[in-house]
């Protein structure tokens, strides 16, 4: 038995764009760039054979969390359905300056998974 | 029975900001103004009795959809509660070109409310 034990990759291609979670939770943090590059990570996730996905944004790129949802929803991923939205406020220190900034999370999942 | 029926009143100061929903519901459309300015028009409908406002928004105003909920419940209205998030995609004819756009709807309740 000197096979390598042939388990999901915990980390994709794309380092950046797609990290894992604490929890084994497979998370796409959304930030500046191009929101098909996000959609693809996603798309990578699900490829792998997981059956739901975390899309995570902060301040302006929550817009693109929404349009990365929505765009692997009806271009890519047919039975995908959106299981739960939360959004939040992260208080960050900027310079010696606090400042509030919110947050989102949109969990999506394949059809017929729990 | 000359008095004039005093109902809540449908139509806050704020027209261009707060509008009501088909369904009666009490709606703040996000557009490109100052978070503090929705945020307001979602304290009047709570001032006026409301209990529970809708906040809609497309596009890149969806993160700041998310900011108005977020500096209202952790600045001015300490017992509100996120009650549904919605999001979906509408199609824009401009300039004879289509494009889809993302859209968000929160429901924000005072707790104690159905």
């Amino acid at each position: 038995m000197a096979q390598k034990k042939q388990a999901e990759p915990e980390k994709p291609e794309k380092k950046k764009v797609a990290k894992e979670g604490t929890k084994g939770e497979n998370v796409v943090l959304i930030g500046r760039k191009p929101v098909m590059n996000y959609v693809i990570a996603c798309i990578t996730f699900f490829n792998a054979g997981e059956k739901q996905v975390v899309v995570k944004a902060r301040g302006r790129a929550i817009s693109r969390a929404v349009d990365t949802v929505e765009l692997l929803r009806h271009s890519f991923v047919k039975d995908l359905q959106v299981k739960k939205i939360d959004i939040g406020t992260e208080e960050l220190v900027r310079e010696g300056r606090k400042s509030n900034v919110s947050t989102m999370e949109i969990t999506a999942a394949k059809a017929g998974s729990k």
